[in-house]
């Protein structure tokens, strides 16, 4: 795709400009108005062509979608016809079935609204459970930028005895990924609840390392991360530091894994917040570029 | 349609146990949970019918509309086949064009939504300008119940002497069917801007009473009912009270119409309020039971 114009909500406005640099397009600014009874009214400026990109920090996602709806119908009555919507991070990609009766699919809500009103969606690493692929839940076309690669300059930065640590056994493989791209060894936990709140977790023997890289995608409440810190310390890691992809911390996170004796967090800039280090616009440049995973046709399903 | 449950969400929990009581169904709660990260589980407690009525209050509507069509699909999957949507404030009804380059026009995009998700939605009083039928937009069938019947019979509780007061032309043929309903002289009022936010309200010779109820059927800011009201006193009218439909009251509406004279304000319960003292639940169940409006098929548009 080469789209003219990126069109950002004031929450992307800093990515917006990075990514239109990238792409040698024009940032435009997608205004909003909020009447005081709680409506918006939403403006966009129009580009020149046929394509374009709109971006929003999906973070907090409920007040934003429907003015996300506003805008797509505001660039199709503008003459676009192609429109790459960039969600840098991707809600309600966990509940992805019924865990009790009643229970809604948020994830296939999700994408289907997304997946109606936009003809390709991008974004960094979502959190998947149960779907390997965005393309079995969207309509459109889709891109999942997979974060291993920005996370293993960031660790191949720390230097050579630096060891990559996921905290359990569901970060496995993208453990992996990030150490063998950055060339260093790597350690995988195993986690065990002990009561509704507390996780254990139990780490293998270590190599001879000065320094420890916690990695996560999505570290909510940072218990686990926490516990994985613990063990590190207690095994004789003088510096840990955490590297998350999206920022979702839940109140009191952060200093959860400080007071665990984790040095230094880093985040991608999908979300913001005061960790954010890794700069994710030319990752979602390269993907408007490139060509999307599309869903399977019908009778594949 | 005969619905054997009708689902609330918990700002609609009143109205939904009244109308369950007149349409003789159960009435059940949908749970929302909030996590940390904004993102919302939504449950339904699945009735046993093939049709429900699902009721949310609609002001302040962003954060509300996706967790209805988390509900909607919930019921979906608890084999509900037809969803009667009950907004007894339809919100986004101004907004029926572009007013400038790159605007939404966010009536139909709403229309558009609800359209796809539910079988029927049904609202009291929409504000509609340039359309004249909810069918115009909706591709489901609607019920738009007419608040005239209910502003009448209050007006009426006022005694013999109660002049019905529109303020603005635009409220003309709504203020007649209060009058005329309720059996009591009208007149209506001539506005002027003056201004950017001052608006002056002319009213014509007032016939001999003892009280005058303005109506109207949104009342923002309150400029407007404000100015009348104090032509009205001018006249020399005593007692000015105010009937509302739909209580969007901008901060300080309510004291603006205090302030010009107007004793008492009353509102449907459309929007939660403390000056609601008009119920719709009866109206709003007879529409149910009654048949809707269908769209215009494709040859008729």
């Amino acid at each position: 795709m080469r789209p003219s114009s990126v069109h950002y909500f004031d929450d992307a406005a800093d990515l917006a400009r990075a990514l239109a640099r990238e792409l040698g397009a024009s940032a435009r600014p997608i205004t909003v108005h909020r009447f005081p009874d709680g409506e918006s009214r939403v403006r966009v400026v129009p580009g020149s062509g046929r394509s374009a990109v709109m971006i929003r920090r999906l973070d907090d996602p409920n007040p934003k979608l429907f003015e996300l709806l506003l805008a797509a119908d505001a660039l199709r009555q503008s003459g676009v016809r192609q429109i790459a919507l960039i969600a840098p991070y991707l809600p309600y990609m966990r509940q992805d079935r019924s865990f009790e009766p009643g229970e809604s699919v948020s994830q296939r809500v999700l994408a289907d609204l997304l997946g109606r009103v936009v003809d390709r969606v991008v974004t960094l690493e979502p959190h998947l459970h149960r779907i390997h692929d965005l393309a079995e839940v969207f309509a459109c076309p889709t891109i999942a930028i997979p974060a291993a690669p920005l996370l293993a300059a960031w660790c191949r930065g720390r230097g050579s005895r630096t060891l990559i640590v996921g905290p359990d056994e569901e970060s496995a493989p993208w453990t992996r990924a990030v150490a063998d791209r950055a060339g260093l060894p790597f350690v995988v936990g195993r986690k065990q609840r002990v009561g509704d709140r507390k996780v254990r977790v139990t780490l293998p023997g270590l190599p001879p390392v000065d320094r420890a890289v916690l990695i996560d995608d999505i570290a909510s409440t940072g218990q686990t991360l926490a516990a994985a810190a613990r063990e590190l310390k207690r095994a004789g890691i003088r510096q840990i530091d955490a590297a998350v992809v999206h920022a979702i911390f839940a109140k009191g996170a952060a200093a959860t894994l400080r007071r665990a004796g984790v040095r230094r967090i880093v985040s991608c800039d999908s979300v913001v917040h005061p960790t954010n280090a890794i700069a994710t616009a030319k990752a979602l440049a390269s993907a408007i570029r490139g060509p999307a995973s599309r869903p399977p046709r019908r009778s594949e399903r």
